[in-house]
């Protein structure tokens, strides 16, 4: 049995979604479908549950919400045209609309309500197409899909107890038609969830019905080994493991939200991304582990933005828990970091610049200045990071050698290494000017 | 002007001091002398100053001291003998013994006074020995020359007023004899230092009079690239930074303590380690900058009985101030470490095996696992660190890839960098056992 999660661009328009049936349809084994609200059709389009959005703020507000209200009708209404689906569809959703708005709620509790009729919808919808088309489909509301979370509003997360509740969807005929994006607490009230919010509901149905596969429908045809941007046209990943794909999505490779396949990974369900528009391609697998042979570098992943905070101090190492009282500070200044090397009487902290505005910068230096008494203390910005990512890397002898060497061939210095801390990543830090060249020269090394 | 100090080896026999004399002798710019107490004079022998503890302790404890006092004075008695010295000499130091002993200083002051007996002494008998060798030369106790010092018995610190009345000394006509080790509190209280005592006697001492150089004279040759029990006969260092003696220090190369060094240091005084069996071997310069094109890799260090402490847990970098509240609890355990690698799931503590008693392991594994609630912990032993050091190593495109190509070649699985952090050098760490192919190969490396 496979359970596929479709986004929002894949639950756009009526075209998109003639595709989702014709890849539910084409292979028996997709039994339940788990769907977004419908997102952008074009670049400066809006995602419908952005629209649901302005229309609660505009009601909270005592604003009109009839301009609103249009386009909202008018998207699903463009869908059901499309689709040939009765009006009466898009005739309901105005009237859960409006009775979330009349309703006696607190606020924030219509809000989460409205935020839900995306997701909603778009599965009452594609459940109503599959049906006129002449399958055996039915839409499920996550409350009787045994979805039930947690009772913290925008952190909302999975309860153990859905997963039995949820085992028993295997037993259901035809395709089921699942609402991502929110569950219910034991109490019955509706919660959304944090980001990412399809993806959690697909693991957790993938996990509860312990699926084959779980199927990740997106538009890109796979995880690529390195930043398209930077090396043309460059090899996708065929399979790799959850521990691979947390560290390349560290630098942005993510197709999705790392904590949305903790349940999908708990219980060691593989995945696979594909692509809604080229669904034939073989897509990217993540799995829980690979055989010994397989291991190899994988992918590396890079991202620029970054600096580093410099101290040394003669004698630092005497100083019991200097290290941890730097920690502290930047703790304290909510400064998170990447990675803290430190030497013998000199340590570096790597930062996202985006942390530090030139006010933050002066606090840090400050109060380390104050509280520490550095003999030398500097901010360096402009870094790169770069992951080469693989496992197995950790008892490769050669492995950092091999990427040494191809920095050196392109003539990159190496302002930092930090190797074995990771079991499935090493981390090299360079001057973001010599960032293309490095990939280029790695990608040469490990693909070529 | 130059002021050479010479150690407990240098002065635990007349033979030696003869070998004192005719260095200081050699040279008409050696103006100031820092001594310390005799030494061993072989492997089994006594240092006099433990003989003096023991002696004070005796005391202290009621208990006859007839045994130590002797033992103590056939030592000065043997020195003065062969330097053909006036036996006075040596009546005059049972004399002060007594005289302390008998004194109504509280037991702790006592104790610090008796311990300063050594070095004063030593000092009284090679001034002697100078001038019925025919040179003018006199015995300046610390408070003549200015040797103040904070009042913290056991961790007594030189304060600056010390500087301007050291510089005083310049003015002296003949060689001036000092004894190391101890200072006089503003209050006229004696003190003796810490460890690497009269190290920090001949640095203060040099820094006052702003020496020229400051002769280290003890018994090796030089400090060498690799340490000589693993590579025969490797090439000596003829001179290194401040920064790069500090890193080499790290793994045992330390012929004196490097807290020792700070007053010449904060003066950039050159320091000459040389070998008192052998002066005019040119020894190792210790200087406070290279030249530019002087900068390469100085010399490779390395140590053994590491122990590696891993974490992993996923979505670990989301944690806030994860790293901290780790370091927190290894401060409260009291176990330091020498470098903390983290990655975005995982982070690897490295610690000096001898910190790690059983106890002590299960300990922090119960409080990490309560506290911190890893996917994994674990503790491995065994691993070597290998420090590859020189100054401008930081901006040197290649040097990472030589080191980790001259690991590869010998077969060494690389268990660990860390690069970046320290600007003169780059750490790695290995498995133990593999240690010497692994020195061996860098060696040839950069050496051969």
């Amino acid at each position: 049995m496979k359970v596929a999660k479709f986004g929002g661009t894949s639950a756009a328009s009526g075209e998109q979604i003639k595709k989702i049936k014709s890849i539910i349809t084409s292979d028996p084994d997709r039994k339940i479908i788990v769907v977004s609200a419908p997102g952008k059709r074009f670049e400066a389009d809006s995602k419908v549950t952005d629209l649901l959005i302005a229309l609660g703020n505009a009601a909270f507000a005592n604003e009109p919400v009839d301009e609103w209200m249009e386009k909202i009708s008018n998207r699903f209404f463009a869908i059901s045209e499309e689709l040939q689906i009765p009006k009466s569809v898009v005739e309901e959703i105005e009237q859960t609309i409006k009775e979330i708005l009349s309703s006696n709620l607190p606020e924030h509790m219509k809000m989460d309500a409205l935020k839900a009729v995306g997701e909603d919808s778009s599965a009452k919808l594609i459940s109503a197409y599959l049906e006129i088309s002449g399958f055996q489909a039915k839409y499920v509301n996550p409350k009787d899909a045994g979805i039930i979370v947690s009772n913290e509003p925008g952190k909302a997360k999975i309860l153990p107890e859905s997963l039995p509740l949820l085992a028993d969807l295997r037993e259901e005929d035809g395709i089921i038609v699942i609402p991502g994006f929110f569950g219910y607490t034991k109490n019955g009230q509706l919660m959304t969830f944090p980001r990412g919010g399809s993806d959690i509901t697909g693991s957790i149905v993938a996990a509860g019905v312990k699926a084959d596969l779980y199927e990740n429908f997106t538009d890109v045809n796979s995880v690529y080994t390195v930043n398209p941007t930077i090396v043309q046209n460059p090899k996708e990943i065929r399979s790799l493991t959850y521990r691979e794909m947390r560290e390349l999505s560290y630098a942005g490779f993510s197709v999705f939200h790392d904590e949305a396949l903790i349940p999908a990974f708990e219980e060691k369900i593989p995945v696979c991304i594909k692509n809604t528009g080229n669904p034939k391609a073989p897509g990217t697998m993540i799995v829980a582990d690979k055989k010994p042979q397989e291991k190899c570098v994988v992918g590396i992943a890079s991202d620029t933005g970054f600096a580093s905070l410099y101290i040394s101090k003669y004698l630092m190492n005497r100083e019991v828990g200097f290290g941890r009282r730097l920690l502290q500070i930047l703790e304290e200044e909510d400064v998170s970091f990447e990675h803290a090397p430190s030497g013998i009487d000199e340590m570096s902290v790597i930062i996202r610049e985006t942390q530090l505005t030139p006010n933050k910068e002066e606090t840090l230096i400050r109060r380390i200045k104050s509280e520490l008494s550095p003999d030398m203390i500097s901010i360096d910005h402009n870094f790169a990071m770069i992951m080469v990512v693989g496992e197995g890397m950790k008892n490769t002898i050669g492995i950092a050698n091999k990427a040494a060497a191809a920095l050196s061939e392109a003539n990159v210095n190496i302002e930092m290494i930090n190797q074995g801390s990771s079991e499935v990543s090493m981390m090299f830090g360079i001057k973001a000017d010599k960032l293309h060249q490095a990939i280029q020269s790695l990608y040469r090394t490990y693909f070529g």
